[in-house]
């Protein structure tokens, strides 16, 4: 293994990202000169005020709401799929039920386990071993019971997309409202959020080369909204707090960034080469190497990955030792030390799930970076597997 | 009037502060550098991990708080006053009352009204003509269905100081726990939280000079937590959502220089001195002129004045146009035009409560700015006081 290198190699897109470098510019005079508070009478607030609306203005393009209005800025995904879930409760306060799928990410699946004690009946939708939601039973839950429908538009530990337009017809035909956690779709696949009649859709700037802390919830026209957050008028009235200016132009500035990516063609077919080839080059090095949902559409960013018979966790600090960032799959699962919940929910058992680990590149990814993965991982794979084998005898 | 400068005259702190460059030294490397997630596995998310951990110290160290674990970032006072209050009714599923006042800061008075329509009573004690709290009236409230006492340390609009040491004694002795909203107090008093056995201390950033959308929530050692936001596991599983790691390391080092501001007796004393030669000014050259909350302690920054006659937001858009940042009230209610609700509970009619204006300084403020808010107010009460005199005739 070589040292840690200064400059790390970040293949970890998934769990949070480098902050773009026009992103710094735009929000570096908030801090210190355009400081105002966006409701403030004064020439300050309403500098800040105005900086505000541009970044809405950004943002609703990048996920294809053509009315800014119908973005509420968030402290970031978490609190958006939560509001989600609050304001689809408060709505129908008839509907006890709400449909899910059993791969969301805790920041759906934690909210709504707190509800199921509170009486909300939870029906959780599988996936097949391909990581591909079970379209038919989950059209089967949708009944005028239902409060919500809440289903992720990409996997955050597979990549896996889901079919949300196809979602979005029969959840309209049945007159029932649908949630996206669109966090880690939302600047590496087309989102056309009015065009598919969504009624919530949460997103993060921090996956996306923006500031970590700000998010928007987007609320569509049937919506009768209700805030999780109260207190003061802010967003108009849909989120109570002194706006993040900083953060929320920088938010806007990385919308900018992430659609003009996406509208250029070449951009996501090169990241999705760089996946492909760190993908082939390892199935190729290494024995007894799986690509999970390989099968089905997925971001082209992510790459998850199973070596049996291999600590997913020891195989990302060894990758660390060598300055590459990697991942087991959710960072914030990564703490509670459990096997992923998704890759089980696939059909793995805990060992196979243990044994997998995340790759997700961005577009600052370069082929000399993946080329050093390509070589430290079979390495990595190989020592863990022999010192395993040594223990074993 | 003088044409508006390129450097306002920034008397609107208890709205927002200017971050201190210190504060943006501290940020500025975990945006593009240091910018892993705290619960990855690899070199760049330990190293966030580690500067939560710095942060943490350096805000418990502000409050008064021995252990930096009974600290929870949050996205701000907001998303901190609703977190207290949702913990203590989920702690006592039997006890259905709060007890409040008539001058809180909307981030606690709007949640309150939402569970009022959800069932639950509260009771909100009323404030003298000085700003003061009645502490029989609120002493004879508490009671063992409560459950919660919610108060804030100081108000945002007057700066009038409520007595939290007597309050949390009443409290304690009652075995009801305490809220204390201590937004605007945080970094202007002493704040000694563990010694006065408080439960619940909500404080915000981007009130001292530290950057805007993260704010902290100290919990007590009594308190049986609930978390609001539910999901990943961050911050000892208390609020989930990826840190915002940037902004907290910035909070870390405004609190660090604020501990040093407060421990330096003199930065206090010039602080009121100016407030205290700003405020005289006034009332010599400007008649029908009065001080609000004058007779109770006041943090040293705040003055808030009634300018009989003329509307304040009308003396506020004029001074804007002098390069002078100042406020009705609250930043937040300036946009609902709404006749201050503090005011009013300290007696005055809406006539009254909208010919006042607030001046909030901060350490930045100088004398050469005091001065030409002591010259430009005059002469803008003074031409709105002729101007509705001729129209008058």
């Amino acid at each position: 293994m070589q040292p840690p290198r200064s400059e790390p190699i970040y293949l970890d897109n998934n769990a949070t990202t480098r902050a773009a470098p026009q992103v710094l510019e735009a929000m570096w005079p908030h801090f210190a000169e355009k400081y105002g508070n966006p409701s403030s009478l004064h020439q300050l607030g309403l500098d800040a005020s105005d900086a505000l609306g541009t970044a809405r203005a950004q943002v609703a393009k990048l996920i294809g709401a053509r009315s800014p209005e119908r973005i509420v800025f968030t402290s970031g995904g978490t609190e958006g799929d939560q509001t989600a879930l609050h304001a689809a409760l408060r709505a129908h306060p008839k509907r006890r039920r709400i449909v899910t799928t059993t791969v969301e990410h805790s920041a759906v699946l934690e909210p709504l386990a707190e509800l199921e004690r509170d009486g909300v009946r939870v029906d959780r939708v599988n996936v097949n071993g391909d990581g591909e939601l079970d379209l038919e039973a989950l059209c089967a839950q949708i009944g005028d019971d239902c409060a919500l429908v809440s289903v992720m538009w990409a996997n955050n530990e597979t990549g896996a997309v889901h079919d949300i337009a196809r979602i979005a017809r029969e959840c309209r035909e049945r007159g029932v409202w649908l949630h996206v956690d669109g966090v880690q779709a939302c600047g590496k696949i087309a989102m056309q959020v009015d065009e598919l009649g969504l009624d919530f859709v949460a997103v993060s700037a921090h996956k996306l080369h923006g500031p970590k802390g700000v998010g928007a919830l987007y609320v569509g026209p049937r919506v009768e909204f209700a805030p999780l957050l109260r207190g003061g008028p802010q967003e108009h009235e849909r989120r109570a707090g002194t706006e993040n200016v900083p953060a929320i132009v920088g938010f806007g500035r990385a919308a900018q960034l992430a659609s003009a990516w996406l509208a250029d063609s070449d951009g996501a077919r090169r990241v999705a080469q760089l996946r492909d080839r760190l993908e082939r080059g390892l199935l190729e090095r290494i024995p007894h190497c799986t690509v999970h949902a390989a099968a089905v559409a997925r971001v082209p960013n992510t790459t998850n990955l199973r070596f049996d018979g291999v600590s997913g966790e020891a195989v990302v600090m060894m990758l660390s030792g060598d300055g590459i960032c990697a991942s087991t799959g959710a960072a914030c699962a990564s703490s509670r030390h459990r096997p992923s919940h998704v890759l089980m929910a696939m059909g793995l058992d805990a060992a196979q799930a243990s044994s997998s680990v995340r790759f997700s590149l961005s577009r600052f990814t370069t082929e000399a970076e993946i080329e050093r993965a390509l070589e430290a991982t079979p390495v990595a794979v190989a020592g863990l597997r022999t010192l395993a084998g040594s223990l074993a005898n």
